[in-house]
């Protein structure tokens, strides 16, 4: 890059394109977004940036990201303490907080086993997940991952894992989404909806 | 949004997802990755945002943004200062210099006429290229406006506005792109390439 642009904007371009989902170019016009819009939107997301860098943290116990440790799930009262929801990642714990699914904690496992990508046991936080499970008050444990081949391996996984315990384990319902067309799904989806029909 | 996403973390996603190229999905994404990623990207993110928005400013004689008025451009002497190249945008002068395509000064109109947007003359930097272009030392205003409806009816409008001075006005060629396949180009471009054809 010559030097057309400055270092201090040529820095703020490199940080963005390192962003999912922005490239090179799109960085280019995220940065030009921002520095035309400095008052609604430069300097509010530098105070946001710095907020979150400054103050967002892991939660020790499930793996959930806020502002306190605890997190704010873990911390609620009014949460049912006796199922805990097992996650993939923060990503998928919003989207069931977005949909309202669930009344419950989470325990964040911080990805899934695959023998690809090399990821083991050690790798997850297993262990945090066992003794949570151990706790008395905890009577079921919903298995919430991705129905691909990685998320049910670690399903089966954490299944065995958790066998010793008094736990109940459960998995979510495989079917037709929501407003989904059945002529637009595959095979495997279409047999486990049939095979777990329910009564009308 | 329930309680699970922090005030915090949800301003940083707002603030994200208006950002050209992310929607909410991919804003929260990203948000969670700049969590992720504290050390390599969300504290360095958090320092150039912050020194963009307080340094970076619009250079008063061109519109080219830099932190520096006059701009890094305007103020380089080895720069041809007899041709000034007018673009539409930022974004265009950065593409001209990554390209290396002229040593010369730009003037950036900040956009281009529209009936439909309800962009007028005066809503453009068309003064300042009048006053800029009325320097004797000005010998050719080449007009780098994108090669739509909008961008010519803008190149006709300013060729006319300089036509009592004693300026040369020219603009970008039309033809083939380097690496294109003729046979996936519109009919304009070729007439255009056979129209301006060069002796080989």
């Amino acid at each position: 890059m010559p030097a057309a642009i400055g270092p201090e904007i040529e820095r703020l371009i490199q940080l963005l394109a390192r962003l999912p989902g922005l490239g090179p170019r799109s960085a280019r016009r995220a940065a030009l977004h921002l520095i035309k819009k400095r008052e609604q939107l430069l300097s509010p997301l530098a105070e946001a940036v710095r907020v979150a860098a400054e103050r967002v943290v892991t939660c020790s116990a499930c793996g959930n990201v806020d502002t306190c440790d605890p997190c704010s799930i873990c911390r609620d009262d009014r949460r049912d303490a006796s199922i805990l929801v097992v996650v993939e990642d923060v990503s998928d714990l919003w989207a069931l907080e977005r949909a309202g699914a669930i009344n419950a904690r989470y325990h964040v496992l911080g990805g899934v086993l695959s023998a690809l990508d090399g990821v083991r046991p050690q790798d997850l936080s297993l262990d945090k997940l066992l003794a949570r499970a151990a706790d008395p008050a905890v009577k079921e444990v919903i298995l919430a991952l991705n129905a691909t081949v990685d998320g049910q391996t670690t399903a089966h996984y954490v299944t065995d894992l958790l066998a010793s315990l008094s736990v109940k384990v459960t998995r979510l319902a495989h079917g037709v989404p929501v407003g989904g067309e059945l002529d637009y799904l595959d095979e495997g989806t279409l047999s486990a909806a049939i095979r777990q029909r329910t009564t009308f």
